[in-house]
């Protein structure tokens, strides 16, 4: 069991200001993020079905009130603030689930 | 680092026969792909930002090599085969990528 963080990205209008973004600002942040036990950011995503997507990102934790306790944090309320930002630059989804093992 | 091939469903328009269809001939079939770590299956998704997405399905291998031998394999061909009935069943977008430490 598995509480995770799903953001997708689509292909953004600039891409260095979004990598640049991505990787200097919101990865650092993400990082601080209390409790995190795994992050991680795709390289080279290769469409299978539908629409190619631009960058996949993922956040664990133990549980989800645990994901929700990170959230709530002041690391979490600036993630949050930065992400809003991010999806200016490229159009974002993002959701929350449990991964259970199948 | 993962390969990890992600699937997102969008909520079908039958989800008794969707999810019945997943949990008793998709899932066997997955489990049965060579060198699989580890197959994960949403519970309960939230969205966050964007449209809300019904399940999200990940299986991950420890190298593209691995993955890609075993969508090369009798077995892949099958789960493969069986996910076009499914995202006949719910649309489905689906990617391949490699998954690194943020």
């Amino acid at each position: 069991m598995t509480a995770r963080f799903l953001a997708l990205y689509e292909t953004p209008a600039d891409a260095a200001a979004f990598g640049r973004h991505h990787r200097e600002v919101h990865i650092p942040l993400g990082r601080r993020l209390p409790g995190l036990r795994r992050y991680t950011v795709s390289r080279a995503v290769t469409p299978v079905r539908g629409a190619p997507c631009y960058l996949v990102a993922e956040l664990d934790w133990d549980t989800m009130d645990d994901l929700r306790a990170a959230f709530a944090s002041p690391e979490g309320r600036a993630t949050a603030d930065d992400a809003a930002h991010l999806g200016d630059l490229a159009p974002a989804r993002s959701m929350i689930f449990t991964a259970d093992d199948a």
